[in-house]
């Protein structure tokens, strides 16, 4: 066990963690027990979290092959080094972090390779425990086991989180809640726009869905100096909210009238978009996605996690567009996210606008309202108000 | 109109066609007349044709928005220019040229991209006729009017092609019944593998399906260094054939047991190869396809255009994976040609063993009953024997 000067290194320690009893139900502030971490495992204390649709998800989502309960959410979030365990060198006590849900092992097939972000030593497990056991680090004051979700669990003063999928941005001197943002939704959108899609200057994007990471895809399609944005919701708020982030036109798909979306698209892209984006995780959109893409290099970039177990049904003679099924927008956590930080210090990068709300840790309840509502595009949940 | 000491120039050639007068009834050698080339038009006398699956699939096809009757099939082909219309520029009377049924006029946006091969100032035309009027040069010996397939009808003695149709060969010392080759088919297997997946050295493959076009997809992608290259067919006793192509390994769909081929394929290649090839159209098997494909990085290229008009539905949770909708493997027809030319004439590029069989014109149906009956990969039809 390495050691520190933490009181509480080696020990249990009771916080206030956000349980989730059951599926769909308002979250509960108990007192809980947060192991030690073991060999390969960092505690961390958490300094602010914010809740991401995937959240809302799979709090919905009462299948048991996936979702245990009494469960605790939450994966975007920045963190602080609290005490790690045997053979953690990546991190020490007091280093700033980001957990992300996507592990980053470094060793691995996948993980050396420039094409893949789909790390292949943890890829494969369930998300209700930490990824080299499966058991989880979390009791309740009954002595009933609270379990993980996707290897974070950031709606808890403090949580337990494997060293690969932390990524240390100490160096990076980010104001909290911009590294927060990094975590998962707005790095998924701009890892999408540059890596998966490779957006071109003077090229035409259509976003199907304007939440953070359909605004990030925006920002990073703007940064590439993409002429022509539009965005598609069924918020006609959105536009106005949209254009402070890239979005230059608009199509609310209630008001096309006879025409479907794609068609109105590729009437104002003069064939279809170059680049498309689906950012909801809906099959039917999907489609309209790819459908609004060019033919001859048309690139659909699904982001989007399909919300009702549909499979995505495609036009096979639409040639010459290709369609990437995307995780995370091809981020390799741990050497894209510093790449990001960097961008943004160096004012390459505007993470502005994209935190709308901001509310202390009791009243995490209010995140899922705004979110659900479509009122928030990001809200930070303070740990410590 | 430009000028040429032939004896026809300016005026309309008699010679034998093989005509399709209805969907699936056997070809008819008749008597045709040919119109003389109109303005950017070539005729052609064709040297060697060749079938291909496409003219099987449209020669079934009795769907009046795509088919018209009496009809000349045929599209990969070497000839030899008859006469040029006004503005023709780029062959001359006497230049061996290979027609492709893929436009490339050289000034839209699409031709002028590296990214598409899909002319748009011809793409979207009907293949029913030329393609900037629409007309065509062919009439029976009653006066009717005899339609145009692909822009080429090749199963006639003399063709007229649109030059943005044409490839010049004239100056690449192709053996005729390679430069046939390279017309449609092998093309687009070798296209597949070197534009649109770009093989890797190392790298895993699976080809579903074993005819001319997957073999060629062999072909390069063994040029290219893979290590594993996976056929898949019905027919066991395209394994032996295929190992003359480069393939390594084989799968018989019928033979799986309780397994699908994916899953087979996924244990053959440490959970799924990098690259998988459709080239048989079938929405079933374009699935099946892309389910072997690894995740993190898995490449599916569709080759083969989708025989019964399914759609094809893909498991959108498989992530990382992309899907390309290819049009004769990415081939720029007047760029990339010349280049798989030159690939041949160095020796880069071996193609032998495409051609199984060879008839004269006379006994073009024996090439159809070959490729039906899954005995020939290409049979040459001999015009002048």
């Amino acid at each position: 066990m390495a050691c520190n000067s933490s009181d509480n290194t080696g020990k249990t320690i009771r916080c206030k963690a956000a349980i989730c009893r059951k599926a769909g139900e308002p979250l509960v502030i108990e007192e809980i027990e947060v192991d030690p971490p073991k060999a390969w495992e960092v505690r961390i204390k958490i300094l602010l979290t914010s809740l991401c649709h995937s959240d809302v998800t799979f709090w919905k989502m009462d299948t048991a092959l996936v979702a245990k309960f009494p469960r605790i959410f939450g994966h975007e979030a920045v963190g602080v080094v609290e005490s790690i365990g045997e053979h953690v060198e990546e991190v020490k006590q007091g280093d700033t972090v980001v957990p992300v849900f996507l592990a980053n092992c470094g060793e691995c097939r996948d993980c050396k390779s420039p094409k893949s972000n789909q790390c292949s030593k943890f890829g494969k497990k369930l998300y209700n425990g930490m990824p080299r056991d499966g058991t989880s680090r979390f009791r309740d004051m009954n002595g009933q086991t609270v379990y993980h979700f996707f290897c974070v669990s950031s709606f808890s003063e403090y949580s337990v989180v494997d060293v690969a999928h932390l990524v240390n941005i100490n160096h990076y001197p980010l104001p909290p809640e911009k590294a927060c943002l990094l975590s998962c939704g707005i790095s998924t959108g701009l890892g999408a726009a540059w890596k998966e899609a490779d957006v071109e200057e003077g090229s035409t994007v259509a976003i199907f869905g304007l939440g953070a990471v359909g605004l990030a895809v925006a920002v990073g399609a703007k940064q590439r100096g993409a002429t022509k944005i539009i965005g598609v919701d069924i918020n006609d708020e959105k536009f106005e909210i949209g254009k402070r982030f890239g979005i230059t036109d608009f199509v609310n798909p209630s008001t096309c009238g006879d025409k479907s979306v794609s068609e109105v698209i590729k009437e104002m892209t003069n064939g279809g978009a170059d680049y498309c984006f689906e950012c909801i995780g809906l099959s039917s959109l999907m489609a309209e996605a790819f459908n609004s893409s060019r033919n001859g290099w048309g690139k659909t970039v699904i982001l989007g996690v399909e919300m009702h177990g549909s499979q995505l049904t495609l036009n096979p003679y639409l040639l010459g567009r290709t369609v990437i099924l995307s995780l995370f927008g091809g981020i390799k956590p741990k050497s894209d996210i510093p790449l990001l930080a960097n961008k943004y210090l160096d004012k390459d990068l505007s993470l502005e606008g994209f935190i709308t709300h901001e509310v202390p840790f009791k009243d995490i309840n209010k995140a899922f309202d705004y979110l659900q509502q479509g009122k928030s595009l990001r809200c930070i949940i303070n740990m410590d108000p």
